[in-house]
């Protein structure tokens, strides 16, 4: 039974990978440290879209539903290099009334190379109000919280 | 006696303005979140630019002292917009024997967008071999420190 | 008089002034290929703030007058790195009913590193539509132009 | 036989398909004009990794093998959303003793929206110093030539 609990966990997890370039290294040969974050939130929109079926382009314009971010924090543990896939595991920790958390973890030829927390919040897109988590959204959010 | 405590601390904060630009914001208008770390990271290079006289090119590229981030962390108050120069206060809270710990506060029309810390550790650029900091280094950090 | 005819082209010369950093640069230690173009845009966009008195962001969302880039071409002739400041010379060729177009020309220790051409077109910013240069901004532009 | 031909000169067409999101739009609802070339440098670096088993950062950090930029145009034919995939098709135009150029279009949903070309030239590396290609590149290249 265990197992059964640790899979359904398992398939909570999202998988999205990156393939680092060129473009995104500075003079030390690795990713740079701005870039990194960007991957952590590349992996997110991408959760929303396959996930929730809407990324933060469909949510803002197509049904004025705003997730600004009021938190973000990144530890990295190990350069970031083109030489390997980045593979970013994202995991909904927490939904809110009017908030999610999510962890991002970037993986590397098996090693760790980031992890960190991201915070959103519900706004109305237009009046960039804070309100609560639409109802349909809410029940599926809640269906993939990782415990 | 205060006064010239507090004046002494405040001549430590160091101030970088940047103009926030149409390129920096997204279809809801304000600057994308993935910016805005960026943002820090601009202020607190130029940091070592003026006030170390070394900033991060320099240091990898002439020095072979390399300082890539551990860690960084931002809680977003207010959205950042074109409409006013961005401010960004540096202060230099922490420094170990092979680490510095930065507070990065971004305000706009006096009214505080983003708050953050950022931690950097001492490597031989080439090598990307952890080690102290230089004690050239080390004594004009030491006195730049924000107590 | 030619020195008159002279000076009053290099008044309508703009310039502005980018520090480039180790976050623009690339594993060959020079300002990646692609942040060259964003260079250029960023100049020309401080051109519309202090030419015209309106930047992207101001005419697109407080006067609903949006300027779609339609062509750019660079020709890089010089890297460009951190040891220098970036002088970037924005000069207005051409005004036409719906179009202009700039030369941006970025220079470092006074070598050319990079010479390019953008037009730029004008929409209703709400409906993307194409329209003609409202007046106020037509006059304002041909006065501009360097022959 | 014009059919062989064709289809051969089609498998020579090399696809990239990049997720456009709304990290990558400004206000305009649009991918910022900064982006674009952004884009088809990123589709380019893919040829290379496929096409030849040498990215970017591999030529230049493994083999000493630099392909610098020293020339692109873009002319920007239809708006970039995040409501489609943008499909890249990268053509090698023409391979020089030192130099080699690429044609890119972009599609979205059967529509053009962006064509440029890129040139790039063969340096050593770490002197940045002009070469011709290494005559193994240079073979595979030439068999890549879209006539």
């Amino acid at each position: 039974m265990d197992d059964i609990v640790q899979s359904a966990a398992d398939a909570k997890v999202f998988s999205h990978t990156i393939r680092v370039r060129w473009a995104d290294c500075d003079p030390a040969r690795i990713a740079y440290t701005g870039r990194i974050p960007n991957f952590a939130l590349e992996a997110i929109d991408e959760w929303w879209r396959v996930r929730i079926g809407m990324d933060w382009f469909h949510g803002n314009v197509d049904h004025n539903v705003g997730t600004p971010f009021v938190h973000l924090s990144v530890d990295f543990r190990s350069p970031i290099t083109p030489r390997f896939p980045l593979i970013c595991e994202v995991r909904l920790l927490k939904v809110g009334d009017s908030s999610v958390r999510f962890s991002v973890r970037g993986l590397q030829n098996d090693i760790l190379c980031f992890e960190g927390e991201f915070v959103e919040v519900f706004v109305e897109a237009d009046a960039h109000r804070k309100m609560s988590a639409p109802e349909d959204i809410r029940r599926k959010l809640e269906a993939l919280v990782i415990d």
